[in-house]
């Protein structure tokens, strides 16, 4: 049996925001651990990681390890029904196919339950390897957003050049070309706050639509980090987090346009 | 003469939010005791009633009986056209062809008037039998517009089931099934209350679109009632009211759903 | 060499708004007074003319007179790329065909900078008539704006008739006949006042679209200024100002429809 309690249900709703546009449906592996998917976009051009600990759950029980395909769409309907404050339970039989989702209002007096048909969803995992990074950036994931917002009106791909100053984005287009620099401002507040973390100066270009369906997950945390080396896969990872309960992370790898690489 | 002043013009815009999608064209039937309308929506398949008394009025006179057929369309642009704390008249001479807004702003700086055209409606009324209800639900109207949109995403049906415990709204579609339970709480907070008059546990399965056009009225009233009996129209009734006033009701009559009527 | 020094980047954000639904493109006409633009809107009915004067700008600098041809919807996508605070400066080169707008933030570490081609435009100035005004109104640009957008819903004209007792603005058409009446009323707050200033009366028909269109620069300014005489055209100004400082204005031009200017 699974169960799973979730003192915050919203936060569900902001992961399934961070989700829904790269995935149609994806399975939740469930072991003692926690909550894992793991999956390529729709187009098979980015990786998407989420990892949501046990740890983060008022309650979890996960009997065997399990994989529950699910299709998004109709988990953000059964989302849609719940209040950002709800608990949350998660729960199913081992071998069911179905999940059922019970949302409790604070008060107690409203109780739903939704019964979803499970999917068989072939899935293979990739091995990730740990990598050193030649630099990390962390920075206002607010601020992320807006500029992969803004810079795509530009042209299909942003180039992301780290440095000892900061952190320039630049795309260019019929338009014309656009360039945003951040200093690093490590005086700042902290929550304005640019941090680049350098061994080494790298360029590298990604294309814009999906750095910006990796930004729809700037509702999960105040922060996100950016991690490159050259010829890698950039790492974004945002951290799964209330000001209460660390969650957990979902991480998003996209491989450098090999063209641009140099530029 | 027909002239009616209507001190906080708004309680018009919320009515006709609450008829617009259900109605294209209505008359209002004014008579000394106020004005009313009573038809069928554009499918024929519920019926809606609004009452609003003359004593809600500022001033009121009707000289005599009259039906005045109006475009809905045509009068949703013209209160758009007014503030909504806008002092509204309205106008028409005996016999007219033509209906008259008047709106002036509180401090008299702007008067606005607007002469729409009249139409000839056919329109029969049916007698509503006064019915002793098995079961009465009295809950806050903006938990049950949420309700019945939530649901409206899974199936085409929503059951409606009645019993001590409080209430019950289920759905079932390709998605799966949702439950939404509503304790009785006459301890809670008077706002959010549910309140529920039992003769004898009814449940009763409706049509999920008409529920979602009847909870377009949610705004005229912070509470909503349900009646229901087996094999008899459900009535939903909405207060038209505000804090400083009580102006009428308006109500929407559903027959259940005959092959779900024992679900 | 021209560079422009804007301490209140957002500014330009408002004017773009006020002229971008008139002109697909325009050229900016930059010379030691000031940035000036001057054109037919796309359907040449109306006459858009800009002015910001030199003063308003922080720093300014023009070495020669020179034109620059812009597409405005590429120009909005490099305004949407700013923060309303932002320091923007401008900046050409003589003869050049790019023109680069550098936008800072208040802190100084978002630094961002945009090149976008210029055009070539052929375009003539009109002189433009100074006239004395059978009668000038002025009233709050926001119920401006709300009055022919509401009266647009009614007909393809609205008559502006300017008297001793205020302004009234009237449509006709299939759903009826619409007429809103401002009194002047010079005790009132001064954010409110409509004041009338008037030779004699006047009544004079517009085409509501383009009214329509003018009003999107209601948020440049509090005030607008309608100056009518028979049989010449209407000219409706909009201050470009803050708080702070006096940019200079925007003024359209729309004749009268000729068929009902005696109504």
């Amino acid at each position: 049996m699974f169960e799973a309690r979730l003192a915050e249900g919203g936060i569900l709703k902001k992961v399934l925001d961070a989700i829904k546009e790269l995935l149609n449906e994806a399975s939740f592996d469930c072991s003692e651990a926690g909550l894992q998917l793991q999956a390529m976009d729709n187009s098979h051009v980015s990786l998407v990681s989420l990892n949501l600990r046990a740890e983060g759950f008022e309650n979890y029980r996960c009997d065997r390890n399990m994989s529950m395909g699910m299709n998004l769409a109709s988990l953000v309907k059964i989302m849609k029904c719940s209040a950002n404050d709800d608990v949350l339970t998660i729960k199913a039989q081992d071998n069911a196919d179905v999940v059922t989702f019970v949302f409790e209002s604070k008060n107690g007096d409203r109780v739903s339950d939704f019964d979803m048909k499970l999917m068989n969803l072939d899935q293979e995992h990739l091995g990730i390897p740990e990598t050193d990074y030649a630099c990390v950036i962390k920075m206002p994931s607010n601020e992320f957003a807006k500029i992969v917002r803004d810079l795509s009106q530009f042209g299909e791909s942003i180039a992301i050049a780290c440095s000892k100053q900061g952190v320039k984005f630049s795309s260019t287009g019929d338009i014309g070309t656009g360039n945003i620099k951040l200093a690093q401002n490590s005086s700042a507040d902290s929550d304005d706050k640019v941090v680049v973390d350098l061994q080494e100066p790298v360029t590298l270009t990604f294309a814009s639509r999906y750095l910006n369906s990796f930004a729809k997950a700037a509702g999960l945390s105040e922060k996100v980090t950016l991690s490159m080396s050259p010829d890698v896969p950039l790492v974004v990872e945002f951290k799964v987090a209330t000001s209460d309960n660390d969650y957990g992370y979902i991480r998003y790898y996209l491989a450098p346009k090999i063209e641009d690489e140099d530029s």
